[in-house]
């Protein structure tokens, strides 16, 4: 089946926009073409709209939605510590589905067709993708430290079982990473232990590094060297690999990224509600590493909506370059589309004939994105995800007219309020 | 005519929410009471919403929304001289008529209910607040150097005309001041002669001060003083003035702005585009100074919603005072209510018995509003100008069900894209 997204304004892999239609071949998943006047057996209406790539969120813990507010404006130590460990301590593997889901739910609705994510639980967010119908990389977030030695290794046996099974799962939708949680919450022994088995998988490394200056220290004074040389001593940074954060990261780092073909995902929300700091965007960009954009999970964002992670990238980019021609609305819309579907090598992020056919359409009928003196620039700094009019992902329509398709609203949202009132009367 | 807003929730002055209903007085314009089971000759429908005051944005440029997008990610200097001063000098009455009405549309739809205003063609400012049933407290931007003194002297006269003139315009919903630009594109001199003009005529200054390092230097410089020590100097921070950004300000500067009840306008989106710096909201809170919430002007923002300027104050709060803690969800919400409303002067701010009936219904049935775990965190974090269902503004309804009363959006929207491309045709 043929699908024509008729209409509206496209925008192109070199950020131009023009009136164009969109055909997409629905069975194969793929954009056959776009050009004027193209039919299909079935039409979409993009007027009045623009068609863009699907939005990619490269870093995200999807479950954490059933967190959202439920502990704010703390500092990070106490936040993970008192709040977020405990509650997640008693998430079952239902609760986990359902938060999934209600992460899912809020994605096609705001436009995002792909995600990385890290969590636990996760043959239940394997289905709920499947259902969905969105695309993603899962993984086991694996910590090693202040474990005892048998569960260390059953949590990386976990991670390396679950990148290995449900690789291509959802009919190929779905791609999978070894997971260690972060450089310094995994003892180097289990790196030198478990990587080579993700080499051997054939799945890449999703870690979280240099997010804080605090888990930077420790590493240069115990390994002198800098947290992203001791990652590649220990067998990372494959150009597969993606790192989330990056905040505290120096120019030799930057070259090592750009080197090895690693890639980073910035996450400003995230980075600005913990206090992390400002990851030096800009200065990373113009070393040649290749950078997505996360929300990270929804208790340090709030949302996950990827069209706030752009403006604040952009926003937050022009601060850390002390430059307001920092981090252009450019490079905000190249992250959040092309960048992330490069960082975590998931397909999308074009919009041209044979790339995956994961895209969105904008409304731009609306005050705040008149008038229209530069689209690019209402994308990166204006338009909010709910002005998404219609999602589509491998080709499927997943949202039309606002109206999710793959899930039922109500019962989504139902499901998670009751979810997350069980799991505050049991931490 | 009583009015009941009925079935919701309702955040109170102490920023707790409670189930009740909402009695407003439409002729009088103000709340007769909050409670159980109130009943009036019309009822509004809140069930499944927040009830919450309308939003005061106390710092912004509303016309600028013809510029919204014009010219993005440019170092201030050359932002204001190549693109932004040039195009304004080509705007007519009827361009900034426009463009308030763009601007007042999208903050109705966004849930903001009472503005502070510097511009130009402020008669046409007026007749549009009129119309879109806002509140306001507007006046004219007076620069005087770099100009011949007659002229500059004309410009300040226009400005304290037109603050004695509207002063209590639209049935006492447009309220005015006198407002130089700021501190170093006035001159003193120009200070020494009008500022009293504008206590004789009983009405506050609204001027930028401290927005950027650029600014603060030549006032040390050439006067030995920092520059609100200036500015105090020189007549103004009497309790009723209210100064935008205050970025660059100091512990003394904020020990100044407590004793005198001068408030300042934060306006963190702006700050962070034009890469001003952080301003310490923490540190100016706990020193007992008033602030308030601005998005400044479209074109460095790139929008007029309140709600993303609350997370951009929470987010950037924290990385400004380097501590997670720091501008919580209610500090973000207190400065985008009754902070504003103290900052401005204007009534409204607070949902009690005898305030102002500006109010606002946000929809909390969504998936990026859900689980509820603490709806003032979602405020400040999640909830976007397009969660909002009613609007409210001196006991009128401005929109119900998301359709703006007052004014005709599709006709609105149409004359700012026709503006907007002749303006660019004429620069």
């Amino acid at each position: 089946m043929e699908l024509a997204v008729t209409g509206g304004r496209v925008l192109l892999p070199d950020l131009t926009v023009e009136r164009a239609d969109v055909l997409v071949d629905a069975d194969e998943g793929v954009v056959r073409a776009v050009g004027q006047d193209l039919a299909g057996d079935e039409e979409l209406d993009a007027s009045g709209g623009l068609v863009m790539p699907g939005l990619v969120n490269a870093h995200t813990h999807v479950a954490m939605t059933l967190l959202r507010g439920y502990a704010d404006d703390k500092p990070l130590d106490a936040w993970l510590q008192e709040d977020i460990w405990p509650a997640e301590g008693e998430l079952t593997p239902e609760d986990v589905r359902v938060g999934a889901e209600l992460g899912m739910l809020e994605m096609i609705k705001s436009g995002t067709t792909a995600f990385a994510d890290m969590y636990f639980h996760v043959p239940e967010i394997v289905d709920a993708v499947a259902d969905a119908g969105l695309r993603a990389r899962l993984g086991h977030g694996v910590v090693t430290i202040a474990k005892e030695a048998e569960t260390a290794h059953d949590d990386a046996e976990e991670s390396i079982a679950v990148a290995r099974e449900f690789d291509g799962a959802a009919d190929g939708r779905v791609s999978t990473a070894f997971m260690p949680h972060s450089l310094t919450t995994v003892g180097s022994d289990f790196l030198d232990e478990y990587v080579p088995q993700a080499r051997e998988a054939g799945v890449p490394v999703h870690i979280h590094a240099n997010e804080t200056a605090d888990e930077v220290d420790p590493i240069v004074e115990e390994h002198g060297m800098r947290p992203l040389e001791y990652a590649r001593e220990h067998g990372l940074l494959e150009p597969e690999d993606f790192v989330a954060h990056g905040v505290h990261t120096t120019p030799e780092e930057h070259e090592l990224l750009a080197e090895t073909g690693a890639g980073v995902v910035h996450c400003p929300a995230s980075n600005m509600k913990l206090a992390s700091g400002m990851a030096p965007v800009q200065v990373m960009h113009d070393a040649g590493v290749s950078v997505g954009l996360g929300t990270d999970g929804a208790a340090s964002n709030n949302d996950l909506s990827l069209f706030d992670e752009m403006r604040d990238a952009a926003m937050l980019g022009k601060l850390a370059a002390d430059d307001a021609s920092a981090v252009p609305a450019e490079a905000a819309v190249e992250m959040a589309t092309q960048g992330g579907a490069e960082v975590t090598g998931l397909p999308g992020g074009r919009i041209e004939p044979g790339a995956a056919a994961d895209l969105v359409v904008v409304d731009l009928d609306a005050p705040h994105l008149t008038p229209g003196h530069d689209l690019v620039s209402h994308l990166a700094y204006a338009v909010t995800g709910s002005d998404v009019r219609h999602t589509l992902c491998d080709g499927a329509v997943l949202m039309r007219d606002r109206e999710v398709l793959t899930m039922d609203e109500d019962a989504v949202l139902e499901r998670a309020e009751r979810a997350a009132a069980d799991l505050v009367q049991r931490v």
